[in-house]
């Protein structure tokens, strides 16, 4: 049975009438099966105050397919629902099996992948619809100006060739300073452009002693190595000019030790700032992962609260002001904010940070980091999204990775291992139906960042797989988010190696097929409703081959990806229009009638569009 | 492969060293694997304040089985972990598999599924390894007392032997009073040695307009109709000089329209009940499922769970103490208890409901009501356990049940339907991995209840298969709850049918044989420390037996369930000595080598302890 054949439901307009209902409304949810199939009933089951409770779905015929809508009353804030489908089978005994975000199975499930709707606004369409580019400023571009400003007493200075010190906990990694700056970014947008993103999220600018200023010594202005508020302000204008977005960058769990607020904190038990972190009688204080360089933030306080995330006077606020005027926040170490052992205040923050964002713009867009199981963290009135590094990066990686990859592992003591086709597909599923349609949807489709190896090195250098890898990144749901030099086949080991400087005079050393490759996919996405807001359905999965179609009310898409040799196969789809592929093709697959996939020589992706001819 | 071949780990004592650890310490966790099974390494991941953590295992062999112990700091309240397995497989790639509460998997997950060690005290031994018997008192038993009662103006009287009006939506059903009272249940506790329970459970005794009482018009004393508080004080001092243990039924949902804190509230908006509900302005008012009767109660108000569940004067801490001195309540309604909309105070009521039992007595028990999932709910510092219905009586009723039997749907649209085995154990398996271990073993196994039809309709009648279904109950994790009647066979096809008054005056109804394997039941557990604590490994599953050891410390069983006639097969288990057949046995299962598990002619049930001849 082709996976086209089974039962379907997700969170895309095909299925939900309205994705961010007002409490209180009501939705129309639909399920979609085949006629061939003949299905007795469907139920729609709800929860209502954690009661559940049945609907009744209406069928409509629709050529060979069935679709049964139902009524979902929006109850709850967030409102649970599933779907009951009863059969009689041959020997006359009844059926009955359920429908959730884990697929359809034949016993009874907890709710944890039940289908969820949130009566709270979703994420603004500019993040839904955008492609981010994200940007380590000391290792993206220097200006002209940026050669004359002094090194500071804490910097190892690096000329901009250099390579990168990564290995081992050397103690100058932090600090070896390549002198990227901000006006830099802006002489280089019309490489951002080419590659099709018009978002740019930034990491810290914060003046902080080390390269990557995640320890900020103060929120109140633009480092002066990257040229201060005025080069903040020139960049953020000029990305508003293009009708671009910008993203900040901060971190709520904790600040540097060098940070204003901690050091007068640690001088004296009387200082206003003292409740801002968590000290002990005798001076010790709580850090991150125990580093005592990154005192943990106390939001539990009402001052820090304040100081930091409440009301437009607050560190969020300021920043979502001019001159600095950005459009939203990514929040670092989001899943920690707030929490320590027996406190957990972290919804309060991200509520907090959402609301002081939605006072001061029309349309902000609140990211949180997260790199394990954001599910609860996303998705109600906090964080729109996450960086999906669990439902999206991991899996990619773990079915392209070369397992003879020097890349390190994130966050783990193995490297991510190589899994076929059948449980990449696997996970994407779990982590799509746990975490939810709009959270997926609104989270970041990333193959790396500052914070990880390369997808280049992850895929042991190939090109073609570096090029499915993202095919993958611009057609699976959620946004795609391109940490800078990926698209030109930049390589790195680990996070720290992953900060090379961007190579703008080598550029003999770029991988131009790769860079056209991401600005196509940029383009077919924006070209393409179903690709940024369709449906999805598994077509057809195998060791190497992972295809799927994306439906839209407006139009619908077939996405292949291989990351091997393949034969040719068939899906039962209308006639197919080829609009997109990474490699050169291998046989004519402008227009094919079925949709009858050819075989493939090597990784490769491919999209058509359904219906047409 | 076997399934007792497979990795295992669960919450019971041969794997977790303390299962209610202070936060901030440290618990040592194992996972068995086979010798014969190449396992690398095994990684135990936690997470610190939402950050996963990895930490090393040690292997130590013992005969055929490695075990890996790792260190587990309890960080948080409830501290999630799983295990991370990793093999070299022939072609020298690295293999990695989760080991989680849902079972080994082999591509990446949520942590829904989790294992979970929560920081707070566990339920109180005698209520993990007792066995509670439910009693309806209207329809248990009536005292010489009873008969001299008046009839009150809204019952409809009826005789002992009468039918239960049970079918439609019948006016007379809730009013049909048959007079059941306290002392006559007091009368009977040598029947209720005789099945081998030890916690008595009452449905609610405060007067209520209703045979249910679960309208009660007052919670500051026993309906007189059931004798009164003189008549509770005997029944719980019978109960105490027995050994044994009494539990109250308690609705903090709502309350009846006819209760006192209503009917001042409906009569004065300036009333100080009138915050005890959610009044709307023009005096309409939130309630139980839309029904008017049953007005909600408004858990955000200081003041109603003052006088409700705060304190020893509250309506919990009341009858905590003499002369009620119930030991522990089960709370009705739990689920819905403090939710509306978007209020959710749920969980500060069920804490409130534990810190004021725990004021009051030194070992209390707490179980909530909930029909559906009811983890989050339970195993932090509220509810200790549910009454596990999805996780324990559905999968129970769609393994047994006929599918021609009367029996009707409890809050679904369709009956429970029939499943084959491998469906009920994945049902098994999906609740208690996302319930969590002690949660699931600190609730209650019941195969029926006053709200849904008896075990015995469910089956058909064949009493065989009902103690099958009395097996599972008994020895499955979790405490066997048994409704008063069904160990004598009574049937009933829905709730109110169940409720049908026990016959004490027609025992030549009464099926005997039944009633033997409860209270054989119930000795076996008693004597089997492996059956009320030990761990639970599947070790034979297939469309018609379900087998699975349970494994402790002081010793091992194996537990045969069978549901149709089968083959003999052998399971790869010690010697094992026969200790309970639900049949008499159809080859010598006395003492069998191996173990081999004998033909069945019909369903059955069977325990070994292991090990010993």
């Amino acid at each position: 049975m082709s996976l086209l054949h089974l039962p379907h439901h997700d969170g895309s307009p095909l299925y939900v009438s309205d994705e961010a209902p007002p409490l209180g409304g009501t939705v129309t949810v639909r399920v979609r099966t085949r006629a061939e199939d003949p299905v007795d009933a469907v139920w729609l089951r709800t929860t209502y105050d954690a009661e559940p409770v049945f609907h009744p779905t209406m069928a409509t015929r629709e050529g060979d397919t069935v679709w049964w809508a139902g009524e979902l009353p929006v109850h709850n804030p967030v409102t649970h629902y599933r779907f009951l489908l009863v059969r009689t089978l041959a020997d006359g005994q009844s059926r009955q099996e359920w429908l959730t975000g884990a697929g359809l199975v034949g016993h009874d499930l907890p709710d944890t992948s039940d289908f969820r709707l949130a009566a709270f606004p979703a994420a603004p369409d500019w993040g839904r619809d955008g492609v981010v580019y994200q940007v380590f400023p000391d290792r993206f571009a220097r200006s002209a100006e940026a050669g004359h400003r002094p090194t500071p007493p804490w910097a190892v200075p690096a000329a901009w060739d250099d390579g990168v010190i990564f290995e081992g906990e050397d103690p100058r990694t932090p600090l070896q300073l390549f002198g990227g700056d901000l006006d830099g970014i802006t002489e280089h947008l019309d490489h951002i452009e080419q590659v099709g993103a018009d978002v740019v999220y930034t990491t810290p600018v914060f003046p902080g002693e080390s390269n990557h200023r995640y320890n900020a010594t103060t929120f109140t202005s633009v480092d002066p190595l990257l040229g201060g508020d005025e080069a903040y302000a020139r960049l953020s204008t000029a990305i508003h000019a293009r009708g671009w977005r910008i993203l900040g960058d901060l971190t709520t769990n904790h600040t540097g030790d060098t940070h204003e607020w901690f050091r007068s904190a640690a001088a004296d038990p009387d200082d206003p700032h003292r409740s801002f972190y968590y000290f002990d009688d005798d001076g010790s204080y709580a850090c991150w992962m125990g580093h005592g360089t990154l005192p943990k933030i106390n939001h539990a306080d009402r001052d820090v609260r304040h100081a930091m995330v409440e009301g437009p006077d607050s560190v969020v606020g300021r920043w979502l002001r001019p001159p600095y005027d950005v459009d939203g926040w990514r929040i670092d170490v989001a899943n920690m904010t707030g929490r320590l052992a027996d406190i957990d205040v972290a919804h309060e923050v991200a509520r907090a940070v959402r609301a002081t964002a939605a006072e001061l713009r029309e349309d902000p867009w609140v990211i949180g980091e997260h790199n394990h199981d954001a599910t609860g963290d996303v998705d109600g009135d906090g964080w729109h999204g996450t960086m999906n590094y669990s439902g999206f990066s991991w899996p990619v990686w773990s079915w392209l990775r070369d397992p003879a990859s020097p890349a390190r592992p994130f966050g783990r003591p193995v490297p991510v291992p190589r899994r076929d086709g059948a449980e990449v597909v696997d996970t994407f599923r779990a982590w799509q139906g746990t975490l939810g349609w709009r959270a997926t949807s609104s989270s970041w489709n990333l193959l790396g960042s500052h914070d990880s190896a390369r997808i280049r090195t992850v895929v042991g250098g190939d090109a073609a797989a570096h090029r499915v890898a993202a095919g993958l990144q611009f057609t699976l749901p959620g946004v795609p988010m391109v940490f800078a030099g990926d698209e030109i086949g930049l390589e790195g080991v680990n996070g720290e190696d992953a900060r090379r400087p961007m190579p703008w005079d080598r550029t003999g050393e770029w991988d131009r097929e790769t860079l056209a490759t991401y600005a196509d996919l940029a383009r077919v996405r924006r070209a393409h409703p179903a690709l940024r807001r369709g449906g999805l359905r598994w077509a057809h999965v195998d060791t190497d081959t992972i295809a799927f179609v994306r439906e839209h009310p407006a139009e619908s898409v077939l996405v292949v990806a291989r990351r091997a040799p393949g034969a040719a196969f068939s899906l039962p789809l209308g006639p197919g229009r080829h609009v997109f592929g990474s490699e050169a093709a291998g046989a004519d697959l402008s227009a094919v009638d079925g949709v009858e996939v050819p075989a493939a020589d090597g990784p490769r992706v491919d999209i058509w569009t359904l219906g047409t001819e």
